[in-house]
């Protein structure tokens, strides 16, 4: 695998195109389609909120037929809003599918935005010759601009990789900013390639890589209504198969939505610095997963990694609140593999070098709690000023 | 039962004494004593953190027995420190009981402040008989002053009750501020009444009003190590009984508790505004609790309710990630009785009325799931910069 510069637009077979629909504000990207050549198998991976957008369901009832595009709008979600919000999603899509001359249902749709308001139907159904007009393979570019929301830059990755002798590409983009949790958040994620990989495998492999990367990072631990993130592969008579080759694929997707996932916590609301919890020694996994969730969620660890602040203590009550078996005499903290709380003992720290690494825009929390074997890494951020002045403003 | 002016110094039978001992600054009281005159039954409620402090785990072996004093430091959470810690702990109520003439086990202690650090234990010793020289009634104003950390204000408050023909007093004092949460958090509480009430139904009566006030109330979710809440009510062989009467008190018991719990909200750190959170129609109880929980624990609402922001949409994503069963078609979202989304549907608000509302330091949100039977109510805080800047600096 090598990772190569640019975006969609890498990608062999798919084009593009975005425009300011004025959603919701005038003047700015805000309607986009990801089209494909050909139809391809799809996955995805949805939020778990219990209360979902109307794309969501849309996309819930397609995934398991060829898709032929992806539309998505930002500024406004599409959630909350009840069966005229679903017929809404509905109508579009089957109105870009006519246009696109394939099945109505092979137009999957993604929104982000504000919650509880219906979508400008007539202005989007009349925008729709412009945004198809503007289809074309550099265009891929644009894609990740047109999703943003309170993103500050857009997020794109792309790569090439080998499988029986053959190069392939594979590229995705991403938004996020708030809302982002474990369980995926409002956060939309797209990702394409030109090698086709089955839908089964390409299923399994693609809900690995998003409980790897984009289901362990945290913000501010609400989930959203809206997340979304969906891959798209060509179908095909000869998918690529065989555990090596498909390795090749895992890895280069695995790649792509890691990449994804570290720019989507470095730009997150107010976000100055981006801590990893590493968590071992628990009695299994999801206990593992537990603690470092308990940790990465408290706004106490989060203020002081904010402010440079070695309070190992917060990180210790945050362990022990977390409902996992944790003895305080086992336990031990350590800010990179410098060890603040060792076996229930406090230590004494060289301040000059923890104060350096504190300072960071990144380091790591490290965890052993000494029971089993356990593991679990989740990337989490500080609680900033920024983030509370973004968020009190956000719909006013 | 009345209200009445004034905090511990209102009831007979017990005296305090409070001094400046520099546990970890000078010139601050930091060091209090609650004696009773007389042995008492006592009931608490403790932290359900499975990392708690060393006076938490002295005070649950010996709340069976009868009390004579609780001997509470503040700025040292003893916490983290492990059987040094521990023996600390035992050492000064030790001393305290032999200084008094009691049963070394009859002394409770409770502790706050920064975790992982040993108390100076040959100051505290050598402090003793300063501090029980001072023991007088009247002091008892100054036991709410020497808990306080980041508390702004001391939190007192008496009553009286009338059980059976006889005027009685009940007391208490908190100190919270940071770390506050359902199940209690960094919380401290004394409550002392000169009502005798038998040790099973105070234990009953104590746990039932701390749920339904101090369990009931959150600032930023977090569960602290300390938590401890304590009720000292003199021994004797004609305690209270009977329903009529132990409801005069059990009355008396909640409206101190429920004061208490209010005056830690509005003393919140960085807290301007304490809104109620009210669920029902939820399948149950408990899934009223998750839904309040996680509506009132959401960084997204918190800040919308710091910007007077009406996003309900926020409060029914937070609703929707609970875990509790809701359907958006059924789902109900009030700002006080202004109807924001009604049975699944957005309604158009007068946003000059709502404004009014969002504007004031206390209102209500009430959610309506439409399920089933289920109630909750769960006091919460607004997010704010102030928030931000006290935890990001506090141990530095």
């Amino acid at each position: 695998m090598n990772k190569i510069e640019g975006g969609l637009e890498t990608v062999r077979g798919f084009r593009f195109s975005s425009i300011s629909c004025g959603i919701r504000y005038e003047n700015r990207l805000d309607y986009t389609i990801i089209a494909s050549d050909a139809p391809c198998n799809a996955s995805a991976v949805f939020t778990k909120n219990k209360i979902y957008a109307a794309p969501v369901k849309i996309c819930r009832e397609r995934i398991s037929r060829p898709v032929n595009a992806i539309l998505i709008n930002a500024t406004n979600a599409n959630a909350c809003t009840g069966d005229e919000g679903y017929s809404n999603a509905a109508i579009l899509t089957a109105d870009i599918a006519a246009k696109l001359g394939t099945d109505k249902e092979s137009i999957l749709m993604a929104s982000t935005g504000i919650i509880g308001r219906q979508l400008p139907l007539e202005k989007m159904l009349k925008s729709h010759d412009l945004l198809l007009k503007g289809l074309a393979r550099e265009k891929g570019s644009s894609v990740a601009e047109a999703i943003m929301t309170t993103d500050t830059v857009p997020k794109a990755r792309a790569a090439k990789f080998t499988c029986a002798n053959r190069e392939y590409t594979i590229a995705g983009v991403a938004k996020g900013s708030g809302m982002i949790a474990p369980d995926m958040a409002t956060l939309l994620s797209f990702i394409i390639t030109d090698a086709s990989v089955g839908k089964n495998d390409l299923d399994k492999i693609f809900k690995g890589a998003v409980d790897k990367t984009f289901n362990s990072i945290t913000i501010d631990g609400d989930t959203s209504t809206n997340d979304t993130a969906i891959i798209l592969s060509p179908v095909s008579d000869a998918p690529i198969t065989g555990g090596k080759d498909l390795q090749e694929f895992t890895e280069a997707l695995e790649y792509i939505l890691s990449e994804l996932a570290e720019m989507l916590m470095f730009d997150g609301e107010g976000v100055t610095k981006v801590v990893r919890v590493n968590v071992t020694g628990a009695a299994d996994n999801r206990e593992a997963v537990l603690i470092a969730k308990s940790v990465s969620n408290s706004l106490l660890v989060k203020t002081a990694i904010f402010g440079n602040d070695p309070n190992w203590g917060r990180i210790a009550c945050a362990t022990g609140y977390s409902g996992a078996e944790v003895e305080e005499r086992l336990l031990s903290i350590f800010i990179e593999d410098i060890a603040l709380f060792l076996k229930g003992k406090t230590e004494d720290v060289d301040y000059s070098i923890l104060s350096e690494i504190l300072n960071r825009k990144s380091y790591n929390i490290n965890i052993h709690i000494g029971i089993g074997k356990g593991e679990a890494s989740i990337l989490t951020s500080d609680l900033s000023y920024d983030y509370v002045r973004i968020n009190a403003e956000y719909s006013t």
